[in-house]
């Protein structure tokens, strides 16, 4: 497929893609928009020409806040809605073309908003690498612990503190145990950390009580994003048992702007890896689960130079979405349009695939060199973490574009 | 004081309490209202006749499915709402009585709804009593872990599962390891409990980044509500080790339909226990920061007859409201308004002053004998669970009537 808007060369948001988000319109009014090329196609101004009556969309959906409402009206509306726009864009197809001073504003330069009032927030530990690894440092006797292939473990997050790229994130204060300390102490997180994920969009909401099979459950998801999941380590691993992370974590999660839609992710579908033992029924699935996803994390160390620090993939992770939100609500969990269900870090094998600062540094103690005079062990401030995540496969591209956040310095409270 | 309305002995809903929460109009509208004796106000309509003009509180957030918006008006509304309602129901005053065909509604026979559009919920585990009980059966080498006195332990729960007073809860089904098994197995939980809760509403949005002092947390505070934690044992034993609770708990949670406000409850403030160690600055706390409530939990084996199960106080509790919002907020974790808060199970130190079937069975091992012929360790289908709560000094009461919900059987569903 061609379209009229120039498509540059490894851009992420390629006519098979056209990802959703919400972006600040001149007006100052918050609008939906799609991405392509280097431009958003504004969603309220096409629906204002007639453009998307077909749809059966209401126009007032798209402007909004908040993609909630669009999600809301349900599969066959996004179905439609996709339908459309890549008609429109099609070379050729002059009839959105002939708005485009209007209808299109370009992608540099316009702020992107959180694109969903988020219900609750979920985060799973799915990668067998990661917690592999994470187990090895806090629990050197107990890596794998015996739940951990018969179930998807996860605990819930905080909405609140859910950020859009382009936020910058405080360092945060608290409460940590020195080594060899007879008392906790106060102050600054001297671990900071992020984590590699990609996280979900709940498309539809479920009654209390319903259960969602693993065979239906990607008719729930309307798209995925970036996610990073910051972390302070040392307030970690004094709070964390035994009711798990708290402080350590809900400080700041940062999103990618654009929702890729499982749609657009149907070329690059892959196979999950082997589950051996096999798991109970209700979490049994057919094997084309997943999708082939590259991940990758840089940062910039306070200059503009960027050093990559690992490349993932999100096939790595042992149990799928579908396998997530199949036990989620196999105890009647009810799900809501807009919750947030993460993949936890997500890391490969290979020393250079690792999700975290907490692996690639192995719980600190080996420096990452990244440049003459540069190295890390754990975030510093002023740091900019820039995740990217793209699928590619037989010339065609969908990609996420990036979240990216700088690390900001303490705010320092005085307690008396 | 003395009101027009007749105020039954032992009523929880006095002139001195006036809790808020949102009904179910005849007309099929939800609108806000307050007890008292065994009416409720009507504030829609009380705020049609002109008689809450001078609050400042817009008519609309009266005519409201949740009590956000009024909340979100802040303090001073919330204390002049307070006034001129008390005014408005003293003996003598007939500007409201004159109008009390169309704005009382009898509470009997009406529908309470859920009072708030709840955001993000935190479940705290601030009994010391609870936490040693359930660290020695969960951990006998290890009962209450070293973070336990230095802060408050809490994690993030499910806000879209929460329920309010009278709605039925389903059994639910998850996977669990039964003793000696070398596999787990999946079926409806055998292990069914409550914990006797309290919990506060968020009654004021902070900035991402912002700490609240413990001296100034109580100006956060909306009000509190009667907390059913339900609880399946099974499989949160199964599950929660290293992230915590998951399935076991985000399957339900209920709540009183009465926000009683912190205003009503002034009369009762009473002294925490002692801390030893001394909490970290940041926790620090002047002693009169809780209040006296006794508690207690009653249940019907699927017949009207109720056998008391515990007697607690909400003034057991080793860590106060105020230092867990203090600590909830000190890495900047963003609160924003009906946000809910919870206490964990409030157990005291006396046998029959235990807040889970789990403490009061001690782990399922002493069944209890309610009656001839009727036992529990935990709890059955079609048990009724009602927990109540009331304060009471110098002939004032100020009570937060009951949260009450049935335990239904497991829906199976079938796994191919």
């Amino acid at each position: 497929m061609q379209s009229w808007i120039n498509i540059p060369e490894n851009c992420d948001f390629t006519i098979y893609n056209l990802p959703f988000g919400v972006f600040m319109h001149p007006t100052g009014e918050p609008r939906v928009g799609v991405a392509i090329g280097e431009y958003i196609i504004d969603m309220a101004e096409t629906a204002s020409l007639g453009l998307l009556d077909s749809t059966d969309a209401p126009k007032e959906v798209f402007r909004s806040k908040y993609l909630n409402d669009f999600i809301a009206l349900g599969r066959p509306v996004w179905a439609r809605t996709r339908h459309v726009l890549t008609e429109l864009l099609l070379e050729g197809n002059d009839r959105l073309r002939a708005h485009q001073d209007t209808v299109l504003q370009p992608i540099e330069g316009t702020q992107m908003l959180l694109p969903i009032r988020i219900g609750d927030y979920t985060d799973f530990y799915s990668s067998i690498e990661h917690a592999s690894n994470v187990g090895k440092m806090f629990r050197p006797d107990n890596p794998l612990l015996p739940n951990w292939k018969h179930l998807p473990v996860a605990y819930h997050g905080r909405s609140s503190t859910i950020v859009v790229s382009g936020t910058d994130i405080h360092r945060p204060q608290g409460q940590t145990m020195p080594k060899d300390a007879e008392k906790p102490v106060f102050g600054p997180s001297n671990r900071m950390d992020f984590e590699l994920e990609t996280a979900f969009v709940v498309g539809e909401t479920t009654e209390m009580g319903h259960a969602v099979s693993v065979a239906e459950a990607e008719k729930y998801i309307f798209g995925m994003v970036l996610f990073n999941d910051w972390s302070a380590r040392d307030i970690q691993k004094w709070e964390y048992v035994p009711l798990g992370p708290f402080l350590g974590k809900n400080f700041a999660s940062s999103i990618s702007p654009w929702i890729v839609t499982l749609e657009a992710l149907e070329p690059f579908r892959t196979e999950c890896p082997t589950q051996e033992p096999e798991p109970l029924n209700y979490l049994k699935s057919s094997r084309k689960k997943t999708f082939d996803i590259n991940l990758e994390v840089s940062i910039q160390c306070n200059t503009d130079k960027e050093y990559q620090l690992c490349q993932s993939n999100f096939k790595h992770l042992y149990w799928n979405m579908s396998q997530q939100l199949a036990h989620h609500t196999v105890n009647g969990c009810k799900i809501n349009v807009g919750d947030l269900i993460a993949s936890g870090t997500i890391s490969g094998k290979e020393a250079d695939s690792l999700g975290s600062m907490l692996e690639l540094s192995w719980g600190g103690k080996e420096k990452l060199k990244l440049d003459y005079g540069v190295e890390r062990t754990f975030l510093e401030d002023y740091d900019t973490v820039i995740m990217r995540g793209f699928a590619e496969k037989n010339g065609i591209r969908v990609g996420f574009g990036e979240v990216r956040s700088q690390l900001l310095p303490a705010i320092i409270t005085e307690h008396h």
